[in-house]
């Protein structure tokens, strides 16, 4: 029940609005942002000026349109020169990238790393590493305006703390703060939920833009989600929302890593579909070679797949009941398992899942692939930023920069 | 992403913030609702001027405060002049109520009905005759802002349909539709589903007043819930969202009216209750008097609720691991369950749930009672005019009224 903005503020955020929609969309003709803002073109000619002052955005006229008339500026983001630092934790690899606002990738390291055998304090050292190595390429004057990283683990929404990392093999860790430390002089790295920054993404750039009521679905060796409720993330009180592989679907299931019995995650992670294959191995290469021999033919992946997607249909179709979303996306490997099991997921889905939460329901496969937590990262760092531009861009002299 | 507003639209978004805080916290002072709000004396000033000539609102000086100086203007609610219709359809009863701007009942109608044997058409004639037999009590100038029903059903959000209302007996109903039309002179009736706005009740007056992540879990024949994220009702694309009673728990598990197998409220439902313990009898009554029987010693009741307080445990730690709740709040006759079988509660919670989404968990009962679902249709009836005060009441000329 706050009070609304002061005028001020109405512009502030009308700049935050409006370099959204150039981050988001890239390049947009001040037309466009004319009817996207459904403000007046007087306005909108005072808000990219005040953004190109700034140093956030560009303006220049357009090659040839072919129509008559004076043609609309374009608004460019100032991709090379605005940037920020996103990083990725996964189970078996760590990434880092400069993300240039308008969301383009200027620079990117990644390495593979043993599932579970690194430390917190190795992944600060080697993304130390990489963002020294980027360094060289940073053009004078760039600036980076925030630093996020996507971390495989439950992370506490105050201080970036990583409660749970059982995939990543980490306990109570401030990973937030060590790599805030380790990156002196850069800003401050905020942490988020792989799951959490997969959502954000694919909400963002990916398969479910425009939609606002979405569940992504991550799986490896355990399951996460991401969930938008009414257009916005849901995070819980402390921030460890969507932990959906924890739901108990089998009482007479296997223990698990948490603790309990029959969690989602003791049914359809990546353990669970090789044994019920009587397969070995581990990660996404065995699931994949797994889904390769069903489609050959070997009849005890097929069983495996099919019992792994009959699990998955169960899941679904609670989080369906729960939340009426608009579209699930799987991501991880439940993407080769929904691709190979799609008839048993939707079977069991038209059984357990109510027929109203299912009339306008969607399941789809993520389009940024192994890259959303990344994607999501950058999201997440340049969200400062987009919340007050010009406060952001004053702190860090960018109009000053060469 | 839309555009600020202008500063008309401030003024108007200020006038539902002030008017929702007099509405929420009754009688409050000039000088509280700018500490409040965050505005200045002048703009208060003017904003309660502006309301006071709408016919919203009154000042007046009040008594003497014992404390030197001015003492600061009253703002009240035109309690009185100002009112929603507010309707509930439950299983075994039927209320509808004239609620004041402040939340006052200022008059209501209730009558018990047989579970499950009336229909739609019976519901809108009921209501309607209660309505009729209201109006006599209402005072010249009155004026009535808004209706709104809850229902136990699903509701569709655009269109107040009811999809599927299992234990009133419904189909497919379009009962919004029917009972705006049997109600001519008055507005609209939305139409909303009892849980949510049990939920929605619990937090504006209730338990969970200032908690902005909090379940509301109602049972009685069905179990639903209503759940507040991020201090927003959760509602998913079409309206459905929270029929957590569909959750499958147990794939050994009964058929359930829904047509899937092992869902929650088939093990935590009254039937579920009842039937553990041997007993016939349905409703609240037998529910009470089984936790009564229990209290004295009867070993079939006490184990009855240790199973089923059992169930419910399993059940609310897939919601917290889900949601990250700050409070669940257990209604209906969950409320009588879970204070007789709150150990089993816990020590399931505490063996399914994740530590890290326990550490601020709080289980409790609600503070409405049954009146939960009355008075979250009042609040949701109240939405428009708090919405934009003054477009509402120069609607209904409440100014120019006698």
């Amino acid at each position: 029940m706050r009070a609304a903005p002061s005028q001020e503020e109405v512009r502030r955020h009308n700049l935050g609005v409006l370099l959204r929609h150039v981050h988001v969309l890239g390049p947009t003709s001040r037309a466009e942002l004319t009817t996207l803002l459904g403000l007046n073109r007087s306005t909108i000619g005072a808000l990219t000026a005040d953004l190109t002052a700034a140093g956030l955005v560009t303006e220049a006229t357009p090659r040839d349109t072919g129509r008559a008339g004076r043609p609309s500026l374009v608004v460019r983001p100032e991709s090379e020169r605005v940037y920020v630092l996103a990083f990725s934790v996964a189970a078996d690899h760590i990434t880092a990238a400069r993300v240039g606002l308008g969301g383009v990738v200027l620079d990117r390291r990644e390495e593979a790393v043993e599932r579970g055998s690194y430390t917190p304090d190795d992944a600060v050292r080697l993304i130390t590493d990489f963002v020294t190595d980027m360094r060289a390429a940073v053009p004078a004057g760039a600036r980076c305006v925030g630093a996020a990283a996507a971390v495989n683990g439950l992370v506490r929404r105050d201080d970036g703390r990583i409660r749970l990392g059982h995939n990543v093999g980490w306990g109570d860790e401030p990973f937030g703060a060590a790599l805030t430390a380790a990156l002196e002089e850069h800003p401050n790295v905020v942490v988020g939920n792989d799951a959490n920054l997969s959502a954000l993404a694919e909400h963002t750039r990916g398969a479910a833009v425009g939609s606002d009521h979405v569940i992504y679905l991550r799986g490896d060796v355990g399951v996460g989600a991401g969930v938008i409720a009414a257009g916005r993330l849901l995070t819980g009180f402390d921030g460890y929302a969507g932990e959906v592989g924890h739901m108990m679907v089998n009482p007479d299931g296997r223990p698990c890593a948490c603790g309990s019995r029959g969690c989602w995650e003791t049914e359809i992670g990546e353990p669970a579909l090789l044994r019920a294959a009587g397969r070995g191995g581990r990660g996404r290469e065995a699931v994949l070679a797994l889904v390769d021999a069903a489609g050959r033919g070997d009849g005890a992946a097929q069983a495996a797949l099919r019992q792994v997607g009959d699990w998955l249909g169960v899941g679904v179709a609670n989080l369906v009941n729960v939340f009426n979303p608009e579209a699930v996306l799987f991501g991880g490997s439940l993407r080769e398992v929904y691709l190979a099991a799609a008839a048993q997921v939707r079977s069991r889905l038209n059984r357990n899942g109510l027929a109203s939460g299912r009339e306008h329901l969607r399941l789809r496969t993520p389009q940024l692939g192994d890259d959303a937590p990344l994607v999501g990262a950058a999201e997440l760092a340049f969200s400062g930023l987009l919340e007050d531009p010009i406060e952001v861009a004053m702190a860090l002299e960018l109009a000053a920069a060469p």
